[in-house]
């Protein structure tokens, strides 16, 4: 558990989980063992892809849900649960088992992300912490690798605490734009809590305290001289902060061996004023010095500052990256799949007036296909109990044309859940951020394909079907419109 | 304190606070005394105002300030910070004072919000934190403002909690919804710190668990008879889940004395659906069974909902509202404003290279100015040592068209600020949530124009200044620009 977030999250649900687990407890079926999936429909802005992110602490609110006395009394005051059920909430923990895709691993929509395989009221009470913090993770970290990418190889630092919605947007964020791709971040607590680089300099409050800007680059370079970057745009960059700047290098640092490690605007027209200053920077011998980009930046004003030459060298992006500006919701949704009835999963279906909100029946397997160079062909959705034997042709089904008959040949398949928690315990070995990093890129940069990682109108990946799975979940769709 | 939230926040900061705090540490200018505002530069979704929402949580942050061993040990592994100063954040503790609106105040773009006067290491520390709670709430709660109008007296409860922007968002989002006129939350956390009335009855999850969907609504009915609501779009609307409604309502609840309190809809057309079940519901006796619709509702597709004559008699809202998705960034900034030289504040300009980026310098008074029918006229910006006397004309300066001679007649002035943390300790009494949600129905009923209100192009609100206070301004802009 972190140092940081101690807090009971127990409570942190939807009242309708509670009086559904009321409702199921006073029916004794509390108990029924049955099988929840984590999705998601849409890639966010369009893209290829998302990034699962958030499954660290996931797991640990499943492990340490219980209920104190404070939480208890609250239901209480409600007035509409009964005593029995608050007297068996006094025990309660997690029994379930918990399966995922690993932390960092490039998603689609509609596999099963996360599975749920517990007692119905285990499951039913998990839903909405176990969302928003896949939801909230996985958006920050798919948004992080887009503007990761339009930056070309220069490092992006999370500027975004102040514009994040509450701290742990902030904290979290700043966990998931690591994952993403982030080089640091500049805030302090989630530097702290999962040992990501921070960064950070001076702010315009700094420049504006001292009479005037050279007196505050003056003072500056004397208490950072190693490490010395200024903030040049406060009045006036090309008149007043970038001659300030290169002059306290010459008077301070030089003197001191020391080199101006950069300047950052963070106002204007960056892309023209990154020119000007570079080129004044290197006639005045200081081609070390980096040039650093502020204010409102994403993947697509980076693209465009690329574009017209501009001359950064790392960009600190803020509030489009911790919000996710240009498409803040992660439509993550966790729906009941499967119903233990004498032993065996039962599937189930949602309908829904809406053809996209068709949910995937029954306790299932998904693959990952590679070819034989080993990039990710498509993934493959199964049941549970099928055999994926490769060594052969092996028929598949795209839902959107099943009537194409079609093979993989020459692959090999890896499945892409593992269980993280058996019977209400942790059973994956906690990884480090690095590398959940480090797997991400390596996913980007060796198995994903190139043409799914574009900005504009990428690839769509296959999630196929086998043939038995699709034929089961048609019929089910079939017995659910007569029967009901 | 809130029970939820014990955690030390001390580390919501941006790591250039701390190399600042150093720097003006080891410089011995730490304990200069300045002037910080927060304050933000434009409403969001082009509305006509903002309602400033977090105060609570600012206070609480801001007198608990302190830095634990963990931190300080934090501090020491980046290498960057001299012993004396860790030594010396062991006992540190907040010192300065806080102004801020009231609670709840519509406020307008420029005016300083919230006045930090501390000595500059104190102000400075504070600023992350201090503007993640005003931004994120004060966002929140201008969005809930605007779906609560569209929605026309109906109800809207905050359905959010799992696409929010992780725990933080959706237990102080769901705060902030309420301040601005949301009737409840979904949130059990939400409900249980706030005293936010809960609301909330069924998942699909509920109806799929059960062999069909009149078992799973008479399973429902029995165990809440008293407050019965069916969620009736798992299968088909029209053909199953009205029809099983009806039939448990007579069946079941009937018998006991009870009617059935409502359906609700999550997918579908939902203008379209609603008037085929009102008339339904009508024929068979259940006029009081209301219909409540969710599924991606804001501000615009309730609006379009009722132009259609769609017949829902509340909403539940949730991914829109939560994350403000329309405009997901409210830009709150925080910028010095005077430093105190020989016992007196010497203000401070930032001119920027972008003309909305230029700050209202000095320590301040803002007023609001109320005409002769309560209406809120204009605000007034004061140097904080002006008297401001209406009883007779008083001349004001629109700083849009300095030119133009203009002066309040028969009006009187409102000071909006007021003291709410002095030498680090609380001097604001604090207010329940529904006295904060009061006073923004009281401030929207009788004091801001309706032609603030409306969505479309709303008139835009006079932030005027003082004659003094605007020369002022204009001579330090054109002595920072000869001067630097």
């Amino acid at each position: 558990m972190s140092q940081y977030d101690t807090r009971n999250l127990s409570m942190m649900m939807d009242l309708y989980e509670m009086t559904m687990a009321n409702g199921y407890f006073s029916s004794k079926i509390a108990d029924t063992r049955v099988v929840f999936d984590a999705f998601y429909r849409r890639n966010p802005d369009g893209g290829g892809f998302a990034i699962f992110a958030g499954l660290e602490q996931i797991i640990d609110y499943v492990t340490n849900l219980h209920f104190d006395e404070s939480d208890l009394a609250y239901f209480r005051s409600l007035q509409i649960f009964s005593e029995d059920f608050l007297t068996y909430l006094k025990d309660y923990h997690f029994r379930g088992d918990v399966y995922a895709f690993r932390e960092g691993t490039v998603m689609y929509p509609y596999e099963p992300i996360i599975t749920v395989v517990a007692p119905l009221i285990d499951a039913q009470l998990i839903e909405t912490a176990l969302l928003a913090q896949f939801n909230h993770q996985s958006l920050i970290a798919t948004k992080a690798r887009r503007i990761v990418r339009s930056a070309k190889g220069r490092g992006v630092a999370d500027f975004g605490a102040r514009r994040a919605h509450n701290m742990d947007a902030a904290v979290y964020g700043a966990r998931a734009a690591y994952i993403g791709g982030a080089a640091s971040t500049a805030t302090v607590l989630a530097g702290k809590e999962f040992d990501i680089p921070v960064t950070g300099t001076m702010a315009h409050s700094w420049v504006m305290f001292f009479k005037d800007e050279v007196t505050a680059f003056r003072e500056y370079a004397k208490a950072y001289p190693h490490n010395c970057q200024f903030l040049i745009d406060t009045y006036d960059v090309m008149r007043q902060g970038l001659p300030h700047a290169i002059a306290v290098a010459k008077e301070v640092l030089e003197p001191m061996g020391e080199r101006l490690k950069g300047v950052r605007i963070d106002s204007g027209d960056l892309a023209y004023l990154s020119k000007k200053i570079r080129k004044v920077l290197d006639a005045e011998g200081l081609e070390d010095c980096k040039i650093i980009a502020s204010n409102s930046l994403d993947e697509y004003t980076i693209t465009s500052i690329l574009e017209q030459g501009g001359t950064f060298d790392a960009f600190g992006v803020g509030e489009r990256l911790i919000t996710a500006k240009s498409d803040p919701v992660f439509g993550g949704v966790y729906k009941l799949a499967a119903v233990e009835e004498d032993g065996v999963f039962k599937p189930r279906i949602k309908l829904s007036e809406a053809a996209e909100k068709i949910t995937n029946p029954g306790r299932k397997a998904v693959y990952r296909i590679f070819n034989e160079e080993g990039h990710a062909f498509a993934d493959l959705i199964a049941d549970i109990g099928e055999q994926i034997d490769l060594s052969k042709p092996f028929r598949y089904v795209d839902p959107n044309k099943p009537w194409k008959i079609r093979c993989f040949e020459n692959c090999t398949a890896k499945p892409l859940q593992l269980q993280v928690v058996k019977d209400g315990q942790r059973t994956l070995e906690p990884a480090s951020l690095k590398e959940i990093q480090d797997y991400v890129k390596m996913q980007l940069s060796t198995e994903i394909w190139e043409e799914e990682q574009r900005f504009e109108n990428p690839h769509k990946h296959f999630v196929d079907m086998t043939p038995d799975y699709y034929a089961a979940k048609m019929d089910l769709l079939h017995d659910s419109q007569n029967n009901q």
